[in-house]
């Protein structure tokens, strides 16, 4: 009955969440299944404008009446530096020409004013549940969240980190094992350091904290569940097998990629937006990774890179693609959000586990 | 009842192995109390001559009459470049001088007959279990040791790895995740494409062989127990948290230094050895890792930073000292095996789970 505690306070069925993945996997239809089939949806909100966050929370709304939640990416705010922009550039000129892409992009970062104004969607919205990635807000921005009754959820990669959102006052933290696809949470700390594995990740975790832990990477079916339950954590958070379900907003190029890897396939890399995430190895992270420590930083060089980005998905060169996966790919398939939650309840409540 | 195949295989009462680290932790000691506590210890033979193996074997013995297994390392001779060793030797000379270490060691590297003696004293002296390291032996040798009753593990750290070793006959393999102390047991592809987490590893690998499954890397209690069985995993091997242990053969500084670090503290490197393996970080990896890819392959620059390290332990200088230790040794303490094993099955046994 471990579990209770965060089920209660999310109002969910199973301990099942569905990760805030940014970007456009997160679909009304993906986070409106994902309620109906009794876990918890995530809009990865971390590239919206506010008006964007609006409209997918209406109409994720008019698909669910379960409650549904929202991942924000605490804002990070570098110095631009011209002549570093102007060397990432030159090393994307033949990729903006192979792909007839004219003009290099205006270079803006988000600023705090926006995260503010995200905030105030999530509030006036009338969302329930508000995870983040990338850093802790300040103790402006919790209390905010408190006074409207939100439950807020944080990101943690190393024991340290989950200290510190029990410290600003998170509800409840997400251990991101090394496994995990994407972007890493690391934000205290040097990323390489805080590579640590989802199994021995939780434990140490689930000790040194008293708020609930959820744990993700590498977990995709109902043994990842019920392993997760076994180490501690009181739900856990799936990204990848996700975003090859028939309601994710994945492109074709991403979903087909997952679907024809290996365990073997993915890397760390900063080349698509200046900050380590884990993807499919592909041709653009071979070229690129050479310049990796020279690049900007996030999200700099994300927004240097999204336009090849975009011109890769409509001109099918999944090879200059940022193709983001955890190691536990081999458990994705095309199946509907329905299907998945079933199997992953079902495969749970089927392991009988016995030591003798 | 999942693990019942490998446990009446193994002659075990709990599916608990201690991992057979070289160098000296696994004394008789720590083995024949595994051993007594239902578990199965292996004696770490990596770099023992046969001699010293027979002794260990009836050292054991002595102790015990439960079963227990030897952990071989599968032999690797690489061509050893005059050229590459000298400037190995140069950049080693500040330690040597610190250190008052005369002489450059003489170079050899093991050969295909002294593993064969390895095989015939493990087959004279009755050793039920064997477990390799490093790549798979031979048809011919698996042919030896199945014609005289030996149980037969091998080890993988990629779904083909395992494969691998269920084609040669291996009666159960080890999948070692990326967060396992010491030495990668990658023999195949790239061993930074083998870094899986055992979150992740361990249900691919068990979707892909028939052969009975060990999980290994990040276990250290009985929460990673129950996990891994939820995984699929027939057993784990815990290596780190045995290190500690009052009958443990690790040098004091080694202990010492898992007992002070955190989650954080390891990283993969090969400047020991030649071969990437997990350790708490220091000023010898720190200095030396600028050179790791110039350096001689596993074994040789083991052989070249051998004496180093045992004046390091001599000289008390845990900075120069390979410190194995895996992800999750916040959970390891001084105790005795006994008290060790108790603890790992009174917490699985007291693990409730409940997917609502």
């Amino acid at each position: 009955m471990s579990t209770n505690r965060l089920l209660k306070k999310l109002r969910i069925k199973y301990p099942i969440i569905q990760a805030g993945m940014a970007g456009g996997p997160t679909t009304p239809a993906l986070v409106s299944e994902v309620a109906e089939s009794g876990g918890l949806g995530l809009i990865g909100a971390g590239y919206m404008t506010p008006e964007a966050l609006r409209t997918h929370i209406h109409e994720t709304k008019a698909l669910t009446s379960q409650p549904f939640g929202v991942n924000l990416f605490v804002p990070e705010c570098p110095e631009v530096d011209a002549d570093e922009v102007a060397k990432a550039n030159a090393l994307l000129k033949a990729y903006r020409d192979a792909l007839h892409i004219k003009d290099e992009p205006v270079v803006s970062v988000p600023t705090k004013e926006l995260f503010d104004e995200m905030i105030d969607v999530v509030i006036r919205e009338g969302i329930e549940i508000v995870s983040f990635t990338f850093g802790i807000p300040t103790k402006q921005t919790i209390a905010r969240l408190k006074q409207a009754k939100i439950t807020v959820i944080g990101t943690a990669t190393t024991v340290r980190e989950a200290e510190m959102n029990e410290e600003i006052g998170m509800d409840a933290v997400v251990a991101q094992g090394s496994e995990a696809g994407g972007h890493r949470g690391t934000f205290a700390g040097r990323f390489e350091d805080s590579l640590i594995g989802t199994m021995a990740l939780v434990p140490q975790v689930v000790d040194r904290v008293n708020i609930p832990v959820i744990a993700s990477g590498g977990i995709a079916d109902g043994r990842g569940l019920i392993a997760a339950l076994a180490l501690g954590a009181e739900a856990v958070q799936m990204g990848t097998v996700f975003l090859t379900c028939e309601e994710s907003g994945a492109n074709e190029l991403h979903q087909e990629a997952i679907l024809r890897s290996k365990e073997v396939d993915t890397t760390l890399t900063k080349v698509f937006s200046g900050k380590p995430a884990r993807g499919i190895r592909n041709s653009f992270i071979a070229d690129m990774e050479k310049h990796e420590n020279t690049l900007p930083a996030y999200p700099i060089q994300n927004v240097l890179t999204k336009e090849i980005r975009r011109e890769a998905v409509r001109q099918s060169k999944p090879e200059w693609l940022h193709l983001w996966a955890g190691q536990n790919m081999r458990a994705s398939q095309k199946q509907s959000v329905e299907t998945l939650m079933k199997r992953i309840v079902e495969q749970a409540e089927e392991t009988r586990l016995s030591i003798q």
